[in-house]
């Protein structure tokens, strides 16, 4: 998709068509699995309390599975239940032989301290971790040299965008804005494992913009509406947006919509690559959860 | 100490005075402990091959060790031995109770294929990984909220050595020049730790001194002798110099002697903070280790 403004042509970057795509290879690879061994992969979800905005992505995960043929089970618990209830869940979804990958929807309600993320985190197999949170797989992304039994579903997105849209990493000048354990923190990994030069911005960061004006590649998981402006933007460069804020409005279907970090119009006069917010990386952090699912269950049942 | 050159005052940072400092504290807490248990931390080192370098590092750990009260063992092994003797001698550590930490001099002959490095470290008990290269504490290290058992001794050394010179660490610029898994990577992870906004250079880094004449603190892990030229600095800077590469030198004793990766003299005019290249981060890798040791046989022996 192009977008012309003036005499600048920017390249919008339908994460929509190019999840559609890789969906669509992966539905086959499934099928071709359920013909040969009886078998597909399978997915189990837990989600805990009632976050709008995680039902929602949980609500998408379901229906993508469906789709591609990935059996998928949800357990929903309430935002009063026990620790021990979630663990339960896990280690049930751990022994089943039909469940190759398990994600815990995150945030857990805040409000609950008596759930600890780390401890559920850490009860997770290792083996079923399709979101690549556990401190094993986010300890071998990190080093050089090994190589994480799986990669974060939205960080892994972001790159397939970079890569399908021939956008150079190597040697390029790469900005991370935000350091959360979820995006930015594996999306710097990453990025530097393709051998760009990453500078992670935060909070704390002094006049981000100036940082944010020599990057070759940004990549914005802030997740607050319109940081990026404009004149953050070196001309030509490639901004890729993860935020995704539900801001209200009560023209759309749920009241609600989703915002990016990046001001998109600003935006689009500056950069030649750009992701759209919804439709960007959104789309494709479902297609690498069904990607590592189908990785899992090809692993676990050693079938190639 | 201070260096002044025309009208520039420079800190050098004393990592010898510092590390002596450290060590005896920690010796301090080593008699306690032997006073109210009986017993001592206790290091293992598992050496391999004859790298003359690597002979020295082990020699200068073995010697603090002893200064302060730290039983510790050494298991040479040869050139050719097999990746199984290197396991056992792990093992054999691993079950010994009077054993709190446990290193593998790094790096293995790289002309012993067999020998695997990532299966080596793996075996090493969690509880006993002083040096903190395993994946899980890494992971921990990369994780914000969680907190690995072991932080990596010389990224730990380069942090204590800033704070306490009182430079300040959060909000600040810093550039980590390497990615090295022991080195590089856990020191820009525990720069981010602070809140610094960190860049790590590399290889692939286009125009590198453009990067680090921006930066506030600059830690410098290359391995290449001369590298950091005074004009890479940015006035007032902060420079921490890990690289020791040794170069053959007749006059010294030992043949050789150690070279950093900062030119030092052309550094000394710019910099407002610097450490030295033997006697910076050197002996403050060796005090961390001490640290870590103690650390852990504390845990273990659940002494306060």
């Amino acid at each position: 998709m192009f977008a012309s403004v003036g005499a600048q042509t920017t390249v919008v970057l339908d994460g929509k068509l190019i999840s559609m795509e890789i969906r669509s290879r992966i539905a086959a690879k499934v099928r071709r699995m359920k013909k040969c061994l009886g078998k597909v992969p399978g997915l189990a979800v837990i989600l805990v309390g009632q976050r709008r905005d995680s039902q929602t992505y949980v609500r998408n995960k379901i229906m993508a599975c469906e789709e591609v043929g990935i059996k998928s089970l949800v357990t929903e618990l309430p935002n009063d239940c026990a620790e021990m209830d979630v663990q339960n869940a896990i280690m049930r979804f751990n022994k089943d032989p039909s469940i190759h990958g398990i994600l815990v929807q995150l945030p857990l309600p805040q409000f609950i301290t008596h759930l600890d993320e780390e401890k559920v985190l850490d009860a997770l197999c290792l083996e079923k971790d399709v979101d690549g949170f556990h401190p094993v797989n986010m300890g071998n992304l990190a080093i050089s040299g090994r190589e994480p039994l799986f990669t974060p579903c939205t960080p892994k997105g972001c790159i397939e965008l970079l890569i399908r849209s021939g956008v150079e990493i190597m040697g390029k000048k790469a900005v991370v804005i935000g350091r959360s354990n979820i995006v930015g923190l594996p999306t710097s990994l990453l990025l530097q494992r393709h051998h760009a030069t990453v500078t992670v911005i935060h909070a704390f960061t002094e006049n981000p913009e100036k940082i944010t004006k020599e990057a070759d590649i940004i990549v914005s998981a802030a997740g607050v509406p319109n940081l990026v402006r404009g004149n953050w933007i070196k001309p030509g460069a490639t901004v890729i947006d993860v935020g995704t804020t539900p801001v209200e409005d009560p023209v759309c279907e749920d009241g609600y919509r989703l915002v990016g970090d990046v001001c998109y119009e600003e935006a689009l006069k500056v950069a030649s690559v750009i992701t759209p917010v919804p439709g960007g990386v959104g789309p494709m952090t479902v297609a690498m959860l069904l990607c590592n699912t189908l990785v899992s269950a090809k692993r676990m049942l050693n079938f190639n």
